[in-house]
């Protein structure tokens, strides 16, 4: 076996994939330190869904089905666990009776991620966590660009009168400054709303909207490539990908699934598109286990995670 | 067809059972008026809930496969919908991202139900909304007997910080004086807790609690005897259920289900037990749908209410 | 391996028991011939069913789980391999567009099986197929006693206009003198009806029945000596078995379940119970394999369907 | 809030989206009136169908998943509730243990819708409902045009004897001169047949079968522009849309799935593409809960009956 | 908060049941030490199950779902945490595609656990995992003690020509001389058998056998009673308990389910009665997740593990 | 009815599809004989799989949902039942308990299949069985051509220490001989790997790899003209399918899914690609019944082994 200097995956000639640690691929789970690169964070919130729950158990059920991921990109060659330190550093103790209270519970959560330097990448729980996440990388990295897959625009000015939910996050990111919105491409956006309005303010504010519609039976490596030249690889620049985005075909256990989404090659398409921009951090939320009766859904989800590891900048290809 | 007073639930020679409207046992759905003795109420409610969600499916899947039930006990040989005009009376609009503004809508949603004088049946969601229907009733009624059948005793004095949710609504009920813990029931507690006091604040208020390894192989018949000297037939009596009090084997479909419960024709001898008591409201709660793969546990309940029906004051038995 | 006279179940150690024919018991497949005792009979009806649908997969799904039953009872010594002829026989190619042709093509594969003298152990389908299969017993055996085990009577007078489906066979089939209703028991009936009448046209007939309630807590050996006393050994006796008079805890997949029905233990007692009549068929109607998500209703159904075996006269006990 | 002219769904910040009336896109419910325009209807019968039972229950699962459904097309800036007064007028009470009659009770329900000038959208059942709907459609409109996506043909002479059945129907709606068929479009057949005459009969009666294999990997807009040539603008145009001309990934829950079918982009397309005709009604078909483990193929299903709406004349775009 | 000695499993109040680490009650985890009394081990081996497979994931399931155990016995009044230092020592490595070779994997591993004084507690995995188990307790302690819970005796002197699997372990046990067969007692066989032979060799051992019909109906209290009288306080007893015991209604994810079978109250009592015994391990085998779909299942054994952590000699009830 | 030379598919009008033969698509079943061409066969292993099990029940559920196929291409007018003696010849009786012994039986069964001519096209199991069927073939035909579809290479050295197992086997076929690397093809290899080496081994063999990567949004048509080219019409060609090569929205019952894999039409286009090739046998593996809740799966499954039956050199098109 060769000689390793980052934490890696525990192999299925180790110890049988049905079996081993809880973690994401099997990592080792840390505190958060100073010596972590990438640190893996569960975030099991549901209370800010509004139509079918259950993305609590989100971050168990994406673990638990991480073990199939291997350490090695076959098609990108890109090889994560040797270019970083990456550890799961468990979860944020949400108060599942409260909204408001877990918002602040996660902000004061990657707080401390964040001041060990750790750029974490997320698994839901419901989209309501992406604000306080981007609240406390702002601290840190100051306006942000923003890649965001979603099969909504999540830019609702309230939702039965609360500011702060899974459908309203972007607008408050905006409105705040966490996001510039000129530096903010979302897609995969479909199906029906209220009224024209819906993906306008987002438009009006300088966002560029692609709609699932945009996108279909279509490579997506093209839009990526606008995607990073419009971000450039300076700019600090974050992922948020709702499952959800994907058609529910490919993805069936989430919460609010819209039909005739994107397929998963062009998941995969868009986030191996993020290489080459300054990524630091990424989310990957609104998996619905018990909606997700194969358990393929956290499996497809396992992977992307693994495919946002490779697009942080100095990852290993070879 | 007989003429009837009162309405009717939709018979199955009328319109195919798995047809129709979606209302519990295809009862007229109505506002709330002073013309209804009995209104079934749903309370789509889980964000009171600690492990498991789901329960917000409870009130759309109990009425789905309510469509089972016919309007005669032929144990019983009580006939409901002869007695009383009974109505589906619909949801509480509950905010389902603030559990304490939700407390508030539906003590205030059960205000305008006590004002028409009408006798609520509710089917939730999740425990926590017995709190506010509680106040509601008390301010018509003054303090209560409780029957309370559960898993779980729910009396933390609070759960991650918070006083009111699904594990902590009966102490809130005794302090706040809406129940007379003399006059107060549980049945079917049992297995783990943190410690030896979990169950002991209710019994030092005077609450009897009966375990469920005191029930196993046993008639409840005899239990409920007693219950009804304890409580006598003039004081207002509520009575709440909690489905998790029968075992998962009989109602898998709930959110924390606890092993070796109560069995579903314990469940039926202690509500046909309550007839005699001055019953004035009832709900069943804590059934969650996406646990449930054969709907059986939605079925179950719908009999559950049914059967309280029967056992209203004033219910006609031939 | 012991020379066997009479066709025997493929072992699980010839066979894994996830392979081999797809037949009941892995027992050869053959057409009806006078060399048959007893004939295992798959009638994939389900067009006679008033609630949920699905039972057309019962024939199919129970000889799937009957992989596990082993060829002889534990506790009642039974082998009933070594004491009959034993064969699967087929399917009734039932008209599935056609609830009334059905009918009448069952009553003619029936007629077939009996001009073989074969005795017929039958895996519905509805229930509506008891009726053709009475019918055509009747011919040879004249008036016959019954065993009814059910959550419901099916002595409506004609469902939704119909005279003939699941829920009014056994009022055809004692107008029609196919069975003497002084000679039939019905056991389990429970939960709710359209009046107190929906029992009681059987009981003025002379039909015994046993309402669940009565069932409770109890073992049922005692009744059935009482049954066993009711009929005698002499009397051509059919038992019919809808799965739905067991609680839908031990049998979820159905599609008019009724909660607090029979046990399991007790489905045996009554089975093993019919020991000492004059047994000339039987049948296992209402699994619903759509259902019955872990397969288990079908393998209890399989299981009944070889203790029935054991209960023909003459079943060697060792 | 804006003032409406017609009916709206109840929207998620008034009732949250998993309560409320159990009504398609929870519209008011309603008798068939001359005030409604088009008029949503069940007809929950699968007595006609084949292989896999279960449609009985499509209705009211395609009511129970449309809550997600939005009142405007994003994509499309339809607005239908804007434009046309639209109510659920509730389901055909079929009789379900007779296919016959079934068939005259439907021709009978949609007779009074038509008396009251209501364009019907069915959400069924299996296909067999399509042909009484047609034959009383026929009586106000004559001959009219058809497109039909479908994985089979249906235009089989009888099955199992029987000539009304889900798969004989088109045949005898072309053969009593209710369609054209050198104005009937088949879109998604596929897979296997009997013989090549499985698709024959129809092409020689004018047909225009555009098999599956023809779609793969195309979007169908230029196919429908040449649809919208062929039956114009004038003609009285229905559009029967059974969900497994769908791919079962996109739509798993039906009762005869075949592999490689159309995607859910392509369906949208379709459905989109008949704007520009006149539509006098629609039917979607054939979705069987019990198969349907997630909910999403009823979701999908109900965004398509969306997607219908946006497609009569008159539907404004804004 | 109380200092405690002993590892606590992490609280809800602390994290929510649903997040946190993925260790049986959320207990630390640990390498084997001579610090640690008791050790939850899981052996996740399905590859030597005659029926479904599956219980590979045994090990992770029943931890997923023991989150909702908390450390107090409500009615035996136990504290086994605040009574021992126990920790979740991992899983065996076992090789899954070589039976032979992950028995001796599994000797080997619990030869380092026997080493360090640990006491196991083995949550599996087929049933073929107690016999290397009971190998290498039987180096420590000599011959054993067994109680044995399973609706199979589990006795075949072979299965497929192979003398090591699920079905043959006791009778190898008992010939090595790892168990004393006077001091075995069998509990819950029941169903089918190849022959009378089946429970035969057992009791010609001097085990004693009761079948489940002996326990039908009755508390199972006098009957640990007299199997704590037959074995006593001194001699070390392992106690193995197959969940197929146990009734599929409370057990349905297992792979060679027998219907008729134990209560969950009686699996208490009898795990419960083993308090006074010389327990010197135990596991809990045969949970197959994939046919557990609601995960109660997994839930029950969870409990039953807790259950037999408070039967080990000096367990505190207070 | 038409007079047939060759066995027949039970057809949906002589017994409707939900009864009838569990045999693949309800041929007649037979022992092999020199009458047969093509016999359909079951491999019921699962104990060469690395994560999940299940497959073990791969044979009988691809058997349950064949029953909807028919016997005449729709599209590609091909008539296997016209052109080939084809019956389903059964299951290898493999022994569950030992992996190694199974692969012996398994050669030695396809052996006796080959002593009496029949192109064998078997359904599994797991993949491991490709081996000891090439092996047996390889006696007869010498080395072969061999095309793969697959989401992984399977040609890993070792797992766990075995040399022979579900990922092994491919290296294994190569170093034997039985296998022209340069007239083999792999396709839909993709996902993660332990190293770049992963794919290598077999590339430097010479075979051709075509990653999923290189399928996305393209007919795959072209691809196999150029297969058909590379091998040739003379050489023995085997075809290897692996389900999870296809994407798991269409394909979810299996052990080892993989995002991004074929859609369901380039499955067909690649197995109708292979008529022109001298097919001497095909096997589809790999599919998981407890993974795949709709059946659909399976159902696909039994499509695809129709298609092969397609495309074996001679098969008649009308």
């Amino acid at each position: 076996m060769t000689e390793h200097t980052f934490n890696q995956p525990l192999g299925g000639n180790e110890m049988p994939r049905f079996a081993g640690p809880g973690t994401m691929f099997r990592l080792p789970s840390s505190e958060a330190t100073d010596e972590i690169d990438i640190g893996i964070v569960g975030v099991p919130l549901d209370i800010g869904a509004s139509n079918r729950s259950g993305t609590r158990f989100g971050p168990r059920s994406v673990r638990n089905e991480s073990v199939l991921v291997r350490p090695y990109g076959m098609y990108t060659k890109a090889a994560p666990f040797d270019s970083f330190q990456i550890a799961d550093i468990g979860d944020a103790a949400i108060n599942t009776f409260n909204l408001a209270d877990s918002i602040k519970i996660i902000e004061a959560h990657y707080d401390n991620i964040m001041a060990h330097n750790i750029k974490p990448v997320t698994v839901g729980g419901d989209h309501t966590i992406s604000l306080p996440i981007l609240r406390a990388l702002f601290k840190k990295h100051g306006t942000m660009a923003l890649v965001h897959i979603d099969a909504h625009a999540d830019i609702n000015d309230s939702m039965f009168g609360e500011k702060e939910c899974h459908g309203t996050i972007f607008r408050r990111a905006i409105e705040e400054g966490l996001i510039d919105p000129k530096k903010m491409v979302q897609i995969g956006q479909r199906a029906t709303g209220y009224s024209s309005e819906d993906f306008q303010w987002a438009i009006d504010q300088g966002v560029r909207v692609v709609q699932a519609e945009e996108c279909w039976l279509k490579s997506l490596t093209p839009l990526m490539n606008e995607v990073r030249e419009l971000i450039g690889s300076e700019m600090p620049t974050y992922l948020t990908f709702d499952i959800d985005g994907i058609d529910p075909a490919f993805a069936p256990g989430t919460g609010t699934p819209e039909p005739a989404g994107l397929t998963s090659p062009q998941a995969l398409e868009i986030i191996r598109g993020m290489y080459g921009t300054n990524l630091i951090g990424a989310d990957l939320v609104e998996v619905s286990p018990p909606y997700d009766t194969s358990g393929n859904t956290s499996l497809l989800a396992a992977n992307l995670i693994f495919e946002m590891l490779c697009s942080f900048p100095g990852c290993i290809r070879r």
